[in-house]
């Protein structure tokens, strides 16, 4: 696979662009956001639907919650000092917090100030959907070093009926079959969780959309978390049933070590095989199981949807300490980690496009050497160049997709498309497709 | 699994009565022992139906032999002392001796006497039940000691055209599918093997008789070793077929040390399945293929038979050097061992009553913060302590049973009767009974 | 498997009687051999069928090549020395070379002339079957010490439309269900590859034929390689998909360390179980998957061939350094290595006449003791001689055949043959056979 386009920079810029914003599950830091994903694809003349979803709305056991306002949120002390404000980081408030304006002393204060004790230099990132509270998050230092004093809890904000806010895209292909990339868009200012994943998916997207033929037709996807994509699920659900060959969910793809998969359910669909199957050769490739899940693959392999959908990742949420704190920020990812999340999407879906059940069309092995494929003479170590061809057609029985044949034959899938593209010229396998 | 009811103590005590009884696999010894089994559990108004089977019956590939009676067995040398007495201990006498009473020389009663010259210090246990002998047996080191001399062999015994007898009592509950107990009530003045067994059952079949809801029906069986088992088999096949989910041969439970599984022939079962998932938390588990069997689960998976009967023993017979000498006495058993068996069947019985698919009502992921089951604010590592939870919800899709579950996310089964509790209560999961 | 006849010193003279010959995929080499080998299992009445198959001749992707005619090749000096001379050694010839006759300098004569650089003292195996070339082998050691100066090149063959030949003879049996032999013919003064699979070949069709009863049809084959599969495999493919239990492909079984096998594409055949089975007390015995084939396994495994075939060598082509040059020789092989093939696959055919689905005729654990086969007194450790016997009823339930059960049980399959005439003459156990 030489030649994939280096867009890591450009990708780095553009989640620096929507790292400010104060997302939510709801409200206008999602409508900013999927504006400027929107701006940076429609350079190539495509774009998002954007839905939105009443509050109230029952999605399967759950109800879209009002949508939340935030205006502005500090804690001053009587001298007027700006203890913390979310003007210099949104973590600082708790996520959905209901208003408050109150001066209370400082054992009160404690009462509604998160940290986290074991890493006391960072501020967490806590939220409240479902249950309606207000909220302050600092570092256990700061916290610590507050005196004995009354203090002023500020916060300018609303719950709303209004509605939640998700996009999707899709791109036709040759079959109606499915492939779908899906991140989230409700994470504030953490850049690994989650400004990476979306503007992989976006990169992705333009790449798709510049691909010369299609054989799956592609759906992207940009839900709020949990809630978003059970209304997606709920939405979508026959469909997605009937047609979805794979699925992705892209988090946590913008730093440069791990390369992670989280796996299905029972580990068994094709998104798993084909993934694990491009990743192989990463060195520092990790597989989580299903135990392990934390993203939206949660809601898509549910009891009763079970959709083949896989998390990738590169270091995995909750593997890496930055993970949901004010640490996860843009020094945590690169344009080399987003770059290296791109590739090996594009990777994959080169397999994907290629994967059939291959069969060969001659009895007995056919005579390569004729087509120029082999050589003529035969003399001691005079195969080894030849041996992944040799194998792939031993194997190419009808039974085995690419992924199975470069499983049993031990070379990565990717290094068998040149060799499937000969033998196919060549007339010498056949493939049939196996959605 | 807290609250199980203490009966080491009261058990180990029912062992001790039974122990100094002269057993065989017929005669007087069974029926006595019987006898204190029934009013121990009679206590609760429970008891066993006993059966006669007359000597000769054919049974499969084999014959009820003649039930054999026992009434002296020494030898004695010139002076009168008793050199051994099955006064003193029943090992003495060769199981189904046939009568003797005649002065021999040191020679010739060397070619009567049974030792174990690597354990030179205990009485062997040795039997003839099929070819008609007689047998004493004694220490090696007291062989050794004997001086050259005349020695009288005395046995009073006789082989008679009686019955072999054995017992069974059956618990009904709400379904007709069972469960089963069996051991065996063959063996002589040996604790662990064979005292051990039919207590800790009689123990259980007062628990089973205790309980409030019983959803399987209960079998209780004690039988001589091989022929009793052989016998009930012929006669119970076709409804043990049908209706047998899991059977357990308790042998061997009484000492504190390991617990043991011996698996059945394919090691594929419910009994396999369900046993091993209960025992695992156990330090000293160990699991013996069924090419380690030895007691009647060797009948029970014959070929052609093929019921699903696990054996369960603290350490397996075999494994012990005490094993078939009379060493296996009171000493090696204790109240806690006993109590230990105890207490893993009655966990046991509690997880197969609760043995169902379980399958989640809602599509999509629960909403359990809204029901109290999951905290409703997300914050970092907010999750652990509800993470059983949310496995076993994700694998409630129809297709695994407790005992699956269990192993795909790696909790005990008994640590999920809560949570299967809690979830049924709310009305989350349904089961469906799998038999 | 006691008194297996001795027959490795006669065929070790009979592979040094072919060992001289120049053979190639056509021509009177090959039919000097046959005929060699047909006078040796003669001597029993027996004898192979010879085929001629037409130059031009199509088969599936190839086409049988012309017949190869070698009469003379040599280099030599100005001073008439002969640098070479295939007199010497056949290998000195690329095979298939067409004529040449021409003086050359060094330079040019080195474009002919093929090395092993690696292995500088041996003279190289090379051919070019299928594009018409001249070349000549020696040692690198001899090309490097030639001088400047002018060489004939000298070749006296011929292309002519011939035929290639191949033998094949069946012996049959009570059943119609075959069991294949095969080995190839073409290659020149190589030991054991190739002068060992014929000459074990032809040892086991005498063994074959001297059995006093057969359950299969033995087939015998001798092939030139590849092509020679291939025709065989194009005219018999119908009969062998239908018939065929088990195939062996005897390559390289000459010399006497290891014991290997090349096994089937999927490594699920009854010839991968069986032989694996019957090798498994080797001490020096390796597998190798399908991935490392190389020899007629190659056509017999082809997508819309899948025969059930495998590779059995002793050190596997490919993998001593004698491999395909002049030091394969009949130093390189020995009668105690071609006797150690030869037993082994007497061995593999005394397991597979007696490989069936065996079933225990009664219910219930047969009493053993009334016929003889078990200690009629029980005494501890008492069972430990009828372990496998006890172990092979338990599994013969008409679910396992015989290598099923030896590996359940882990006792080599041709250590159960005793014990399965002993139960079969008993009435304990009938087998049903399984093709």
């Amino acid at each position: 696979m030489d030649g994939i386009e280096y867009v890591g920079q450009e990708i780095y810029e553009l989640a620096n662009t929507i790292f400010p914003i104060c997302r939510s599950i709801t409200g206008e830091g999602v409508r900013q956001t999927l504006k400027i994903l929107s701006d940076y694809v429609g350079r190539d003349g495509i774009g998002f639907t954007v839905y939105e979803v009443p509050s109230g709305t029952e999605v399967f056991d759950w109800k879209v919650p009002k949508e939340w306002i935030i205006r502005a949120a500090y804690i001053e002390d009587r001298q007027g000092n700006r203890i913390i404000d979310m003007k210099n980081n949104n973590l600082h408030v708790m996520g959905y917090s209901i208003p408050v304006d109150k001066w209370v002393g400082l054992d009160e204060l404690r009462k509604h100030v998160y940290t986290l004790p074991k890493q006391p230099g960072v501020i967490p990132y806590v939220t409240s959907y479902y249950k309606e509270r207000y909220g302050f998050c600092m570092s256990e230092e700061q916290l610590h070093s507050l005196e004995a004093g009354e203090y002023h809890m500020y916060i300018d904000s609303e719950l709303i009926d209004g509605s939640m806010t998700f996009a999707e895209a899709v791109i036709p292909g040759e079959t109606k079959e499915e492939i779908m990339f899906s991140s989230y868009t409700c994470h504030p200012s953490m850049a690994n969780n989650e400004c990476s994943g979306p503007v992989v998916l976006a990169a992705l997207m333009r790449y798709v959309n510049s691909m010369k033929k299609r054989k799956y037709t592609y759906r992207f996807v940009l839900n709020p978390e949990t809630i978003g994509s059970l209304t997606y699920i709920s939405r979508n659900l026959e469909h997605l049933k009937k047609r979805l060959a794979a699925g992705i969910i892209l988090s946590c793809v913008g730093d440069d070590m791990d390369y992670s998969i989280v796996e299905t359910k029972y580990a068994n669909t094709l998104a798993d095989k084909s993934l694990k199957s491009v990743l192989e050769t990463k060195q520092r490739l990790k597989i989580y199981s299903f135990l392990k899940r934390g993203s939206d693959e949660r809601q898509y392999n549910a009891p009763g949807v079970e959709l083949p959908v896989v998390g990738f990742s590169r270091t995995k949420y909750c593997e890496f300490p930055e993970y949901h704190t004010s640490a996860d920020n843009m020094q945590l990812i690169s344009p080399q980690g987003l770059q290296g999340s791109y590739e090996a999407m594009v990777q994959w879906i080169a397999c994907m496009e290629k994967n059939e059940k291959y069969q060969v069309t001659v009895l007995g092995e056919p005579q390569l050497g004729k087509r120029g494929l082999f050589p003529t003479i035969s003399k001691k170590g005079g195969y080894d160049g030849v041996r992944a061809m040799l194998n792939l057609i031993a194997y190419a029985d009808g039974k085995n997709d690419l992924f199975d044949i470069a499983r049993i034959i031990g070379v990565p899938p990717f290094e068998l498309l040149p060799i499937v593209e000969k033998l196919l010229e060549n007339g010498l396998i056949r493939g049939s497709l196996c959605f």
